[in-house]
């Protein structure tokens, strides 16, 4: 089943929001085994979406708009369905009782701006349990002239994920199991501290080993990650070629693959933490929390991260961490020894296995010739002593701020690798 | 100027990455007066590449394309762009001898995969001072035969910010400025705490007052945006009638206002903050760190955010925060005791004008019947006391965290805001 993603805003043509629904929908359409061929972004004017839509259909089976439901004068989309698929709007009396019951039980009237939100296109299946004001609704190929199923989202994130969960993957998955048609399924090695290229030559050529699946090379600050695909119809068949691929990968660059799922650093050392019975704790100076952010995104975190310290301020270093005030004056915020202070200050204080120290020159302000802009120092202490590290990273504010996590995660997972040999 | 923006790479259609190339590359270009008109994503395979190319062309002046110049097999941007413009690829002498000095520098040999990037459709401007191992390059209209600029750049998104700032957006505000075509800007009113149609009520139909400009209602989990959008080739005149609409709609819906330009609560906050002479320091469990990261994000943030604790365990919550071990168990982690008493415990501890304390069941375990995931207590402290409010999000951990750090900060812009009154 081929599927284009179309996601309609202005605001994303200014790049004033980041298109995560259209990542978000790629994602969970290419689990459940669809394929993706195209994905586009066009402003809320109704013949952009008109033409836009015509061009998708030709290409693809299933077209998934989001956006422009609202109920303000700047949304259009399902006029402009409307007009794709040549039907009227009609109201859908089911959803405007919905919106009516919803209105009373907040105790806010319902204005016709509101009431308006129940007007779609003839023929559609409207989805009353949609969560905004605005219902999702599909117009099958079955309705119109146009051989595409319509697939109509809001641009809510998170009302657009609960109508995908609720209503269009399983029916995608459906389609898909009912036809029989192969499925791709993929899988992701994650290597780090070894380039692209030299990867690359390490595997050797692909075509050799891969016989029909792909592999793709991903490079980002974190490190390359490797992604292998394979089609068949049988699960079963697509998890052993996936077996053997990865096998002849290991086989060439083991040394360098740190985990074998699309998780981040942090799950994979929350894991390693976790079967060897430790726990970790932060001291987060340039990063401000970001690190600890990291590590608690990962569901069940609290088995083995205790907590930290955010000491932005000097004092806060001291008083809460220890770090030694003669450290600080004579070293600096930013240097070796205020990173392995902060690293054991933050362990003995939580009294966990591991600590992190961070303490860096975010920008855009606070450098100098000696320490410019983008320097940090990274500290881990743990049963076996404190190492650190100085890393130099770039003038970009967020930037530094990202790969200070980045690393900081990495050297933990050093350290308790070295720890293995 | 209108602007196509080409983002190529199977990762962003399978939803492995997301695509922030495309937001930076249209936010950056709308900035110095382009219009963005398009953007789409297509697949690793040249005949995609290639019919894309002549799509977009039809419709811009300038194609932007990023992603798919790296070493490995699967990247195929060069060869697709020069079947595009009908050109042979050549080798680019000086690149090559770049690529070489670099590998020489970090005692690498250049493997003729390496090499191999060297390589560009003939008549390409090569930027030499590209930062990674793949040059950005542009092929002016004048050297082919479609009237499109086409300007390729590296997907890695460090590398293709860099090439942005040093050549595209200088080249592109040149081009701009010459023309003496309008230019169009735009100014965001930020709201909170008042629902999109109410707000649109309150507002009226805009035609009566933007004279020829834009508002759109951009409305997220954080309270609705609107942009007002106003053209002219006169900065001053853009600048005028900016104002003037921006008036209309405080006079409008001014109580609900909370900032008037496009940057987050935070630092919003932090600037009300730095105009009181006021401190903040921050006590977070469920979101393990996310809302230090939140306020260190804003440059300059030293100002005003000391720092804080992030107590995920009991003990931590206790030992750092000073939290009765009794409140822990008659009410429970997540509580509002728990909450007033880390919110004023960080606040003390740390020596701060205000203190906040966060403590939720983030999910997806730890719910309760009495408590369910999505349950989070937040308390701010502060001059005049404590005030606390029980929040009820959703199921999803990945929001309740992101939704908590946004409540947080509006509790305590709410804070800052009433002692006004």
């Amino acid at each position: 089943m081929r599927i284009g993603i179309l996601t309609i805003g202005d605001e994303l043509l200014i790049g004033q929001v980041l298109n995560t629904n259209a990542m978000s929908i790629a994602k969970h359409c290419t689990n459940v085994g669809a394929q993706v061929v195209c994905q586009s972004t066009v402003a809320d004017v109704p013949e952009h979406i008109v033409s836009e839509l015509h061009r998708v259909a030709s290409k693809v089976d299933v077209i998934i708009t989001t956006g422009g439901l609202g109920p303000t004068h700047d949304d259009c989309t399902v006029e402009s369905v409307a007009s794709f698929v040549s039907k009227d709007l009609v109201q859908d009396a089911q959803w405007l009782q919905v919106l009516q019951q919803r209105f009373e039980r907040l105790g806010r009237e319902l204005t016709p701006r509101n009431a308006a939100q129940a007007m779609v296109p003839a023929g559609a299946i409207v989805w009353h349990d949609s969560p905004g004001t605005a219902p999702g609704f599909m117009l099958p190929a079955s309705s119109h002239a146009h051989s595409v199923d319509v697939i109509v989202l809001p641009g809510v994130p998170r009302e657009m994920q609960q109508l995908m969960d609720l209503h269009v993957l399983p029916w995608i998955q459906r389609c898909i199991e009912e036809s029989g048609e192969p499925i791709t399924s993929y899988r992701t090695l994650i290597t780090t501290g070894i380039p692209e290229s030299t990867l690359a030559d390490l595997i050797g050529s692909p075509d050799e080993f891969l016989q029909g699946g792909s592999l793709a090379f991903l490079p980002s600050q974190r490190g390359v990650r490797l992604r292998i695909g394979v089609s068949s119809s049988l699960a079963a068949d697509r998890e052993q070629r996936l077996d053997t691929i990865e096998q002849i990968i290991r086989s060439r660059a083991g040394k360098w693959i740190v985990g074998s799922s699309d998780v981040g650093l942090a799950e994979i050392i929350g894991r390693t933490l976790n079967d060897k019975h430790h726990t970790l704790a932060v001291a987060e100076s340039c990063t401000g929390g970001m690190l600890g952010g990291a590590c608690t995104d990962v569901a069940g975190s609290s088995e083995w991260f205790l907590g930290g310290v955010i000491s932005y301020s000097n004092d806060v270093k001291m008083s809460m961490l220890g770090v030694a005030k003669s450290t600080l004056e004579q070293y600096g915020a930013v240097s070796e020894d205020v990173a392995r202070q902060m690293a054991e200050g933050v362990r003995t204080a939580i009294g966990s296995t591991w600590g992190i120290g961070v303490t860096g020159v975010a920008g855009p302000g606070g450098g100098s010739a000696e320490k410019p802009v983008g320097t940090v120092w990274i500290a881990v202490a743990g049963p076996h002593g404190t190492v650190s590290r100085l890393h130099t990273f770039t003038t970009d504010r967020a930037n530094n701020r990202e790969r200070s996590v980045a690393a900081a995660l990495f050297m933990l997972w050093e350290q308790l690798h070295d720890q293995d040999r």
